[in-house]
């Protein structure tokens, strides 16, 4: 173990693979070459294009996939994904076992892949963990520890070959017998397909399993078929019930409401919107709700936004419609309206963690973002912050693109001051997921932090008007309000979970709870 | 020396580097993994996203090139060239010599180089010569050696890593501060932008120019400004009346029509043109022909078209938009209208050398097109062809795609027998460019000849009552109009340029002329 730039002691090997600390936000410089995927040659594929293997057994069998190897799969399916249970319930048809799963992020129906895991099909997970494999994982129940990172600290992952996929399986919502892929259509449309864009590219071998083939070229196309090997076509790759919400919900808390009333204020308060600007705000109630407000303050001040950063929803969909925003960077597909958008609109426009978040790229989108609104469970007197886990140690939320938006030109966390009675500010941190270099304010409930090396920021704050507090007195009234500083999580646990930094370094780590 | 599968005497090296002999038509099969480039980290470069240099001459001073190092362009402007001189200018001015260029193809306009070679700044070029600088080449004035790929052989060179490439200077003709880049608009639209992309994403350094810069995000891009280092505003990339033409010309030539109407005839007798169909055909007299002829059998037989492969057209956008083929693959855009349609049609698909001709990938578009015509200015009685040489042993075309498009299910050389006197068909080949392996007719104002190995075609045209000869007896029929056999070429100079093949292996070389 060793003390990193973030005070946390971190081991310098995992799962046989050495780590480098976390060094600072900047991160590690960056050596040598990408990663790159084995060459090919057309002569050992059919010259019709037409790569259909009969089933997905077969085709994993003619992958070459072995016992130990690593398995990827993407997660715009969401909550309705069958992809990845039919991959593994074939692995273990065919004999495989201690594969590595390299989800870009989990949902609650994959708890259905735990009996892999029982059974010794899978041996451990490199994604986003959250729900029951978060807590699946918490409980030391994973052969090996869980490394997670953000969506662009994966993408980068890959580039880099420090995660070097053998077979990748991609969910392609309509897909012809060459490989050519879109999420745009299709029983299980989902929109954008960005997160695949990295494993079709890198890993060495590539399967497309589509429930709605069409004739070449399936165009335009997300991904090229000259990145895949093999095209299979299956009844059901997801449920679209769970792949998109019908419609998305904004909060009805007051409490919730006020925290997003207080950070569009403050957003107006401190010049950042303005005409041109440019914001990223989640799916989450709260993100949400300051979409809504943020929208209904742009229409009052005839103000036009150059670029909104989805996830798209009904929200952004609208907004993009009415000319109240140039542009919908779109990284992931949430409601219906977002599906149709994506697939009809010029103005929406798909992005990928590659050009999105991938810190190991010449500049990506996230830093010119004037405004992101992110969430978090936890927050230091440093303005440092975890996403992952809640106060009592368990893993329950997975990174997504939280690391990665927090290099936004402004990063605002905008989270209550309590929640179920748990001070959310704290002394220190159970998991420590993001430096509060890159975080710019606080805004709860009960008011508005801003990060003291923002001066430019407090001067103009201060000059609209606004009260602004500091983490120590927000931490204070909300102790105050509860039973004191809440309880340390206990830490003495085996270590199951590496959280790495956006560069790959080791962050911090996750202990067994029970 | 050694003597490759083509029966041709190649050089084992050339400039230094080590050179496989050709293999025959499927190449040599790779080994190893994709050349990739340095990994760089966003903390090098501006949050804000403005890559923005003063001057092309401070980009190049800052992007590190030194004496003897690679410069890539791209080819998209065609006669209308300004990047390359700019470039090659700014490169003379920082004292830089020995300078080796890698073009995706050099037009007439580049006769304005000449001087930078005589003075040292360039050494080489390695690109798809032809006009001028292919006579400059033919007499032996280039320092090094002119390699000669074909648009897929110069894309894989880019991946493979047999072609490694210090600075990009990419044309934009519309750019963001980023360098997120399309050709679809602005006073330098050139449409496609597909054959800078294996340049951006393989190059040590990218430099985007551009004369028509927009605020971020200039969406849809065609290259991401995660692959630009900096970005540069010029005054002209561009002459538009020379980037594409304001119209595309079908021959008058009568005996350039019979071919075209029998290559039509051909494709109707043999069930190749058929519903569902695809074509190849470029933008040159024949071809041209070729397309307005078949275009009005498809009306008459109720006929549609799945995709037509482009160098796009008036005649092509057409199709496209009164319904004859539902898809528009476009590899570079030739009119007006082609771009216009290029910026516009969703259906009108914007390709690259990567999807549509690169042989290191797992397939690619050119194998599944029904028909590739194509030109030649020899053919030898194997079907073997010369594209780059005239018969005196002169390199005066480029390669272009056509060795990648002989990969068609049926590749027909529409020729005329007689080219100023001179028999197109003859017994050795001045230079060998294309295996008579892929070549499945050669049709010519005086019948058409299908290679033997084609008995279904044989049989198919048989049936339908084409009357179908040899090409022992075309080229006798040839020798009987002018005066006789062909005179050798003299082949005894030095040698001043390598064709490769596909797959990067020594297919020929070509001998000095004066």
């Amino acid at each position: 173990m060793i003390r990193n730039a973030a005070g946390r002691e971190v081991p310098q090997v995992v799962n046989g693979q050495a780590r480098t600390p976390y060094a600072g936000p900047d991160g590690v410089q960056p050596v040598g070459r990408k990663h790159s995927a084995p060459i090919r040659s057309c002569s050992a594929y059919p010259s019709n294009g037409d790569k259909r293997a009969p089933t997905l057994l077969e085709a994993i069998a003619r992958s070459g996939l072995q016992s130990g190897g690593t398995v990827s799969t993407h997660h715009h399916f969401r909550n309705g994904d069958f992809v990845a249970e039919q991959v593994f319930a074939a692995a273990a048809e065919l004999g495989l076992r201690n594969l590595v799963w390299l989800p870009s992020a989990v949902f609650p129906c994959h708890e259905s892949l735990i009996p892999y895991i029982e059974s010794g099909v899978i041996a451990g997970i490199e994604g986003s963990l959250n729900g029951p494999l978060g807590d699946f994982a918490s409980q030391g129940r994973l052969p090996r520890t869980a490394v997670l990172r953000s969506h662009g600290c994966r993408c980068r992952a890959l580039q880099d070959g420090d995660l070097e996929v053998d077979l990748a399986v991609i969910g392609a919502p309509t897909c012809d017998p060459f490989g050519n892929m879109t999420g745009a259509r299709g029983p299980s449309a989902c929109g954008v397909l960005g997160f695949a864009m990295a494993d079709a590219q890198h890993a060495s071998h590539v399967i497309a399993l589509t429930d709605n083939l069409e004739p070449f070229p399936c165009a335009p196309w997300q991904i090229p078929g000259n990145d895949v090997d093999q095209v299979v076509v299956t009844d059901r790759i997801g449920d679209p019930a769970q792949i998109v919400s019908g419609t998305t919900l904004v909060t009805s808390s007051p409490e919730r409401l006020r925290i997003a009333e207080n950070t569009a204020q403050f957003a107006l308060a401190t010049g950042i919107l303005r005409d041109g600007w440019s914001f990223q705000a989640g799916a989450g109630g709260v993100s949400l709700a300051f979409t809504v407000i943020a929208r209904e303050l742009m229409w009052e001040r005839n103000i036009r936004a150059r670029f909104i950063r989805g996830g798209s929803n009904s929200h952004l969909v609208s907004m993009l419609e009415e000319g109240q925003a140039d542009y919908l960077l779109d990284g992931q597909t949430f409601d219906l309206e977002g599906v149709r958008s994506a697939g009809a609109n010029p103005r929406h426009i798909m992005t990928s963690p590659f050009t999105s978040y991938n810190y190991h790229t010449k500049g990506n989108f996230a830093s010119m973002v004037d405004l992101a609104v992110l969430g978090a469970t936890e927050v230091d007197l440093n303005f440092n912050a975890n996403v992952v886990t809640h106060s009592d140690g368990r893993l329950m939320h997975g990174i997504g693109g939280w690391q990665d938006a927090l290099f936004s030109q402004c990063t605002v966390l905008a989270v209550p001051t309590l929640r179920s009675r748990t001070p959310i500010i704290r002394r220190e941190l159970t998991t420590f997921c993001g430096p509060g270099e890159l975080v710019d304010a606080v805004v709860t409930d009960r008011g508005i932090a801003i990060n003291p090396r923002r001066e430019d920021l407090i001067a103009s704050a201060t000059d609209s008007g606004i009260e602004l507090t500091s983490l120590e007195s927000l931490m204070a009234g909300a102790e105050r309000l509860s039973e004191g500083p809440p309880k340390p999580a206990d830490q003495t646990g085996d270590m199951v979970g590496l959280v790495t930094w956006v560069d790959g370094s080791a962050l911090d780590i996750i202990c067994q709870t029970n």
